[in-house]
C-alpha cells in the first residue's frame, strides 16, 4: 500500500510503498477514508526534540482518522466488516493498576497509534477492535476524521463545571476552536477566546466565542475581567501551552476557579504558585487524551443531537499528496483543522461546509 | 396598597386594600413590577390539603416576581434604591446547622415569601436585602418575573452531569418547559419530553424537545428507548409528580443513570425500589428550591450570554385583576407561565415575544 | 470433583461428584481455598421467588471465595499459577454501552459466578483472569474469602462523603457489620447501628458502632437524632431491605443528606417521596456490586494499611460438609459471616480471631 | 488589657497595655483562654517580605485561639455569654460574588483576625458572632486553640478522595502533622511523610505516618514508590512550600492523582507542567482557609467521635510572656504546635498529654 512514512530521524517524510498491515487477533484492518493532521504530526514532520526522543523511524504517522472495517482479526468483537469507525488512538494495556481503576486514558503502558505504532497516513491501518467507535449515520467523513481531537476538547471542557460559567479559551488552534464550540454547546458564557493570530481569532468568533482578544495587542486579563463585570473567569481552558498565557489565564481566573490545561508548554517555566494557585484556591487539571469511552459517548450525543457544530473549524480538505502544503499551512497558522484525502478518495459533496469551502 | 389576599381558609382570594408594608432593618421595600403565577399559588387559591396545613390567612400570596427597590431598611446592603431585582423566595435563617454548611436551600427554619410571609400579588412587598438578585440590564420584565421558577429548573438540570447526556423531562408545565430549554442550552441531547396535554407538548417542542411523547397515547418507555438506540436515558428530570411517570421514568433510565425529582407527588405511592433503583445503580435526587446563590449565578450567565431562551414558555401577560382567569387557565393546562401586571403597570413593548403574543 | 450442587428447582442442595471445570482461553482454573456463604446463597438454598426466576439447576452455587490459580487459559493475563486470588463475581461483557462508559458493575449482560454460571461451593472453579484480584501477602484466607461482600460495603460507604459525617447503618447482617467497620475506618462518626437481633447488635458494637439501637424496642429515629444533637444523620447506609427501616432512615436523615441502599426490599412498597426525598433535598443511591476495580483497590489499601479490621464480623469457620448448619445459622441470625472449608482444607492457625474463636 | 503587640515595622513585638476592645453590633467580646502560634505569626514577628506588604502596625497579632464569650454586640446571634468558642479567622464580607456562591473562604474582601484586624495575643479580642464555633463539651482548651489550623488540614485532606488511598504528606510542621492524623482517621494508607528535621519526623511517626522519609538523606520519590508497590501515591498533601518537595511530590504521584497544596512557596519557581501535570492527568488544588463551615462540622465530628487524635502534635504549652522562646523554638523546628497561656491562665490538669508533657 501507499503511505506517508517518517523514514529517517530528520525533518521531513516521504510517500512510499510499504507492505499492507495484518490485524492481530483482537484487531481490525481499516481502509483509511479521511485522516486529519494534528500538531503532533507537525512535530514529527519537523523532527523536534520530543519527536527525537519518542519516535522510532521508519514509521507511518497520522492518528486522527476515520476508516472502514475491511477485515476482522479472529477475536475482534463489537464491529463488523463495512462499519465506518473513528478510532481512539490511545491503546491502553487494560491490565495495569490505572487501567483497572478505569483510568485507561493515562495507562502506564499506553501505545499511541501513529506515534508508537504505524498510523493512518496510509491506505490501510490496523487498530484494536476495542478502540473503534462507530461513526453515527450521516456524519460527514471530514467531521468523523476530527473526532479524536474533538474528544480532547470535550474531555477538557467537561472536566468540571461548565454550564452557566464564564470561560476563557487561550489558544485558538484546532482544539482551541473545538473547545469554544463545545463550551458554547454546553452552556458556557461569556466565552472569551485569545490568540495572537487574526485568522484564528476570526475562526474563534465564527465558531462561537463571545469576545476575542488579540493578546499581542490587547490585555487578555483586562478583557477577561471586563467581559465578566470584574469577577474574573470561572473556567480557563488552556490550549496554547504558552507560559505567559497560563500565567495571564490564572491571573484572570476568579478565586476557586477551574483551570484545565491541554496545551503543552515546551519546557519547564516559572509560576507564582502561591499567588495564582494557592491563595486563589484554584483547581488546575492536566488533561490527557479522552476518557474511554465516556468522552466518546458525550461527543457522540452532542453531535447527533445537533447541539454541537464544529464545521467552521475544519477549513481545508486536501489530497494526502499535498501533505507538505498542509504542514506548511499549519505551521503558519493559516488553517484550522486540515483533513487529508487518501489515495483514491475524492471529496464528496456531502454537505460539509468544509469540503464546499475548500473546493469552491 | 392594593393586594390579592387569601382572606379566609376556603377556596378563592380577593383584592383588598391593605396597609403598605415596612421593611425591617435588613430588608428592602419593593414596588412589584411583574408577578408570575406558580402552581403553589393555584394550590393556595384552590385551598388544597397542603395549603390548609401550611397557610395562615389572611396573607398576600404570590412569590415569583420582579420589583424595583423603593426603600432600604437601615442595615440593608448590596442593593440601591432604583435597582430592579428578582427575589430568592426562600428566606433562610443563616444560623442553623444546614445554613452553616452552605445548604441554605434546605434551611431548617426557612420562611417562604408568599407562603409564610406576605408575598407579591400586591403593589409592594418587603424582602431581606440578601434575597435580592439584580436583574441583568435589558432583561424583559416578564422574563425577570420568571427567574425564581426558572431557578428550580436550572437547579434540577445542573444537579448532575447533563452535557452530552440524553435526558427525559416528564411533565411539561412551566418548570418542565424551562427544564427542556435549560437542558438543551447545557448540551443535553436527545431530549424526550412527555405530558398528556397536547398544548403543553406543542410548547415542549417549540422550546427545544427533540422528541415529544403523549403519554396518554404512546408508551413513554418505548419512545425513550427508541430515541436512545435502546440504551435508555442518562438523566430523568421529573416534573410531573405523577407516580406512574416516576415509575416509567425509572424504567426508561439506563443503569447508573440520574433521576432528579422536582414534581411533588400528592401522597405516598408504591415503588419497586429493588428493581428500579438498587439493581439499576440509579441515583435519585430530591430537588428543593435553588442553591443560594450558585443557581442564580448560573442562570444569570445562561441568560445574559444568550445560551438560554425561555420566552416560548411565557405564554400570557395579564392584568392582576384577571387573576381568576389566570388561575382557571393554569388549572386547565391551557397556558405555560402566566405573568401578571400589577396595578398601574401596562405591558411594555419591550420586545418579548411573550408580551407581543399576548397583546397581538 | 466434589461440589455442593443445587440439583433441583426445590429447597435444598446436595454434595455430588461433578466433572472438573476447564478454563476458557481468557479464564483461569482456581482451587477453592475458602468460600463464604452469602444471603443470596441462602435464597438459592431456600428456593425463594427470586431464585425461581433466576437460577437454572443443576448449578454449583457459592460466590464469595478465595482460590489458588492452578491452570491458566491460553490467553489468561495478569495472574500466575500459584497466585492466591479473590474474585470479582460480576463477569461483565466489556462491550456494552455501560461497560464502555466504565460502568461494568451494572453491565447490561452481566453473568454472576455462582448464580448464572458455576460457582465456588466446590473443589475447583473457573473465572475470567480479568476478574481475579491478587490477595495481599499475609492476609488470612478467611478474610480473603470475604473480600467480595466487603467490597459491597466499601462501595456503599464510599459512594459519597463519609469522613466527618454521622452515619446510620440499618441492618447488621454481615455486610451491615462490614459497613460499620468501613465507615469507622473512613472517619464517620457517630455511627448509629440498628437491627432487631441482639446477637447482631452485639457484633455491631464490637466492630465499631458508637450507638446501637434495637429497633424492636427503641425508636431508631429518636436515637439517631439524639446521637446527632438533633441534627439528623448525614448518611444512611441501608442494609436491611426492610421498608420500615428505609422510611425511618429517611426520617432520621438531615436535609440534603445521602442515602445509599444496598439491602434489597422483597417487593414494591409505599414511600412518601415528597416529604422524605424531595422536600429534604435527599440523594438516594442504589448500590450494586463493586466498582471495577476502584472498589477493590480502596479495599486493598484499607486492609493492608491496617486501617480496617473486619475480623469481628467473621464468626464461624466450618467444613463445607456442614453447609446445612451454616444455612440454618444464617437464617436464624445467629452468625455474622460464615466461611466454609472445602474438602481437604483445615483451618490454619493463621492468627485470625475468627478461626481462633471457632476452634476454641 | 495586656497584649502582645506588633508595634513597629521591624522584627520583634512587645507586651503592652492597650484599651479593651468593644464589640460591634454583630460581634462578640471574647476573653482569650488559649492562643496557639502559627507560622504566620512567626513571619509577622520576624517581619518578612509578606508581613511588610500586608501588616500595618500597631496591631495585636495571633489568630489561633479559643475564648469565652463575655459580651454580645446588640445583634450578635448564635452564641451566649459563657460559651467557649473557637474562631474562624477569615472574616468574609458575605456580599461579594464569591461569598454569594458559598465560597466565603476565598472572599474577595476577606479580613483576617490577627492580620488585618486585632488578634488574640491579648486578654480580650472581638470577632463577628458568625465566626464563632462552639467548642464541644469536654474538649481540652489546648486542643480547642488548635482547631483553626487543624481546619486547614481537614480542608486539605478532604478536598478530594482520601479513603483507601495512599497519601504523601510533604512537610511535617504542625499542619503537616495534623494532616497525617486526619488522613489516617479518614482511611488513607499507606501514609508517607517527609521532612528534613528528625524531631518532626519522629512526631510524624507518632501521630500516624506509616513511612517517614528524611528527604535530606533518602530519596522521597523512591521511598514513596516503594511504599506503594511502584504505583506512586494517589494523593499528595503538600505542606512544606518547598519547590523541590512539590516537584518530587508530583514525580511520585501516580497518573491522574490529586495534589493539594497548602504550603506556601516563598516566590515563583520553575515547574515542568507538561510532564508532571498534563501528561500525568494530575489535579492540583490550591487550598486556602477552611470551608465555612463544612470543614468545621467535619472536624467537629472527627474529634467528638474519637476518630481523630491530634494531641501528639501539640508539644508545648507556655505562658504568653515566654513568646520569644516560643518563636525561637518554632523557627528552629524543635516544636510541634505551641499553645500559649494568656495572663491569668494556668495550665489545667485537663488530661491533655500536651499539658502533662510540658509541665512534667
Amino acid at each position: 500500500m501507499r503511505a506517508l512514512v517518517k523514514t529517517r530521524p530528520a525533518p521531513g517524510a516521504e510517500i512510499k510503498t510499504v507492505p499492507d498491515p495484518t490485524p492481530a487477533p483482537d484487531e481490525v484492518l481499516l481502509k483509511v477514508r479521511r485522516v486529519a493532521v494534528c500538531g503532533t504530526d507537525l512535530h514529527i514532520y519537523g523532527w523536534d526534540r520530543w519527536s527525537q526522543s519518542r519516535i522510532h523511524p521508519p514509521i507511518v504517522f497520522g492518528h486522527e482518522f476515520v476508516g472502514e472495517v475491511v477485515e476482522l482479526g479472529s477475536r475482534a468483537e463489537g464491529v463488523q466488516v463495512g462499519d465506518l469507525v473513528a478510532v481512539e488512538t490511545h491503546v491502553a494495556c487494560g491490565m495495569c493498576h490505572l487501567c483497572r481503576r478505569g483510568l485507561m486514558h493515562v495507562c502506564e503502558r499506553v501505545k499511541i497509534v501513529g506515534v508508537d505504532r504505524d498510523g493512518a497516513f496510509a491506505e490501510f491501518v490496523t487498530v484494536p477492535a476495542r478502540n473503534c467507535w462507530p461513526v453515527p449515520a450521516g456524519m460527514p467523513l471530514e467531521l468523523a476524521a476530527a473526532l479524536e481531537p474533538l474528544g480532547n476538547a470535550v474531555h477538557t471542557v467537561l472536566a468540571g463545571e461548565i454550564a452557566g460559567c464564564s470561560a476563557a479559551v487561550t489558544g485558538c488552534g484546532p482544539i482551541g476552536l473545538f473547545s469554544i464550540a463545545v463550551a458554547r454547546a454546553c452552556g458556557a458564557g461569556p466565552i472569551i477566546a485569545s490568540d495572537v493570530n487574526p485568522y484564528r481569532l476570526e475562526l474563534a468568533r465564527k465558531i462561537g466565542a463571545d469576545v476575542v482578544v488579540d493578546a499581542s495587542k490587547e490585555s487578555f486579563i483586562e478583557k477577561a475581567r471586563e467581559a465578566t463585570e470584574g469577577r474574573g473567569v470561572d473556567v480557563l481552558l488552556e490550549m496554547s501551552g504558552h507560559p505567559q498565557a497560563i500565567r495571564d489565564g490564572l491571573e484572570a481566573l476568579r478565586n476557586a476557579g477551574r483551570v484545565s490545561l491541554l496545551g503543552l508548554p515546551s519546557g519547564p517555566f516559572e509560576l507564582d504558585v502561591t499567588r495564582l494557585v494557592i491563595f486563589k484556591g484554584a483547581t488546575v487539571q492536566g488533561i490527557n487524551g479522552r476518557l474511554m469511552f465516556q468522552t466518546w459517548r458525550q461527543m457522540n450525543e452532542l453531535l447527533t443531537s445537533g447541539r454541537l457544530d464544529i464545521r467552521p473549524a475544519i477549513t481545508h480538505v486536501l489530497p494526502i499528496t499535498d501533505y507538505a502544503q498542509a504542514m506548511e499551512q499549519l505551521k503558519k497558522g493559516s488553517a484550522g483543522k486540515i483533513v487529508l484525502l487518501p489515495w483514491g478518495e475524492t471529496a464528496t459533496a456531502d454537505g460539509t461546509k468544509a469540503s464546499a469551502a475548500v473546493h469552491a
